[in-house]
């Protein structure tokens, strides 16, 4: 997505410690006791503008939302949500993706979703991918057994690269859709680029995945 | 594929025992001897007509091909372009895929194409899907260790489905296209039938597995 840069942003999410918690190291092991409850923990990698993990954490109250964000300028649209809704099942990071075993604690997670990642479709950025070995090693780390990946993207050739990758990794497959929105799943919830590249007549791919 | 009756079908294979062969579980363990070489033996469950396998056959004649249909009434097509075009290095059989462990012994065969298969979309008709597990067991006795299965579709369904199962049977997703007439994909055999669909901008889906 593009990036505009608000020299605000900075400023505005320390003004929101509440929402978007400062040094998320500190609470490793301890997302459950910040949350008051012990219902599972499902955390969005690359949240964005927020409107997936926002529209989620409203229907699902038994379950806590984390969404990850490493851009300042893009996750002050979902701190503006969230503080519009005053979800208390919600929650927000500003940390990049790789630093997620330094804030989670093993087995404290029990979903990623990954909505429209970066395809990153050069060879040589493979590594940067989201569904690369490294980035599902992490994610195992920090899910429960049987933990669950829910990728969804527009992006052919990134839906076939990670096919490949959560094959090699041995994750099980257990949903696939290659039409989402022409099949008859119920109850996916948009992200706004998924709004904007259907309307397009893009296809949207979706799989979940299970580390077994 | 539409089926018409051919009175004259069974006797024109009857006829040709050098390229349909009679008995082939008679041949169990020994298809080398018949091919008189040790080129690998690569199998077309679901034949058809023939031409994907005929021209494999001839663009590759150091693997030695065998093509598998249960219809007489379609084997006799391919058994006419057989016949023209004579090759070593092509057999055909007139049986049943369930019967398969029947025919070859174990580590017989090292590679398994499925073009185009019956997409059997109703529930009920599962099992008889060529990737239902119970086939993967078959397809899985009889490869070699590595043995490898190449799946081409145009049913959306079909596809989804195989990956599924795939996964669940454990096996290596080593290759995936999920629009191959529009991928850097070289060397494509059509089959009849995917010559028809592809014109009317039918996708179609490849993928390549491993047992490991």
């Amino acid at each position: 997505m593009r990036l505009r840069n608000k020299p605000w942003a900075s400023e505005y999410i320390a003004e929101h410690p509440k929402y978007v918690i400062p040094n998320p190291q500190e609470q490793k092991g301890n997302w459950h006791k910040l949350f008051g409850n012990h219902h599972p923990i499902h955390i969005e990698v690359g949240t964005g503008k927020g409107q997936f993990i926002v529209e989620m954490a409203k229907r699902n109250p038994n379950i806590n939302y984390i969404g990850i964000e490493l851009y300042q300028s893009v996750i002050v649209s979902a701190l503006q949500k969230l503080e519009e809704e005053k979800l208390p099942n919600l929650k927000l990071l500003n940390v990049n993706a790789r630093d997620l075993t330094e804030i989670f604690a093993p087995s404290e997670v029990e979903r990623v979703y990954l909505n429209f990642s970066d395809p990153w479709p050069k060879k040589r950025h493979e590594k940067r991918r989201l569904t690369h070995k490294s980035f599902l090693t992490i994610f195992e780390n920090i899910l429960v057994e049987g933990g669950e990946i829910h990728l969804k993207t527009d992006n052919q050739g990134l839906f076939e690269y990670s096919l490949k990758s959560f094959s090699e990794y041995g994750l099980l497959l257990t949903f696939v859709s290659l039409d989402l929105h022409n099949s008859d799943f119920e109850g996916n919830i948009m992200t706004e680029y998924e709004e904007k590249f259907s309307k397009k007549g893009q296809r949207i791919y979706r799989c979940e995945v299970k580390f077994r």
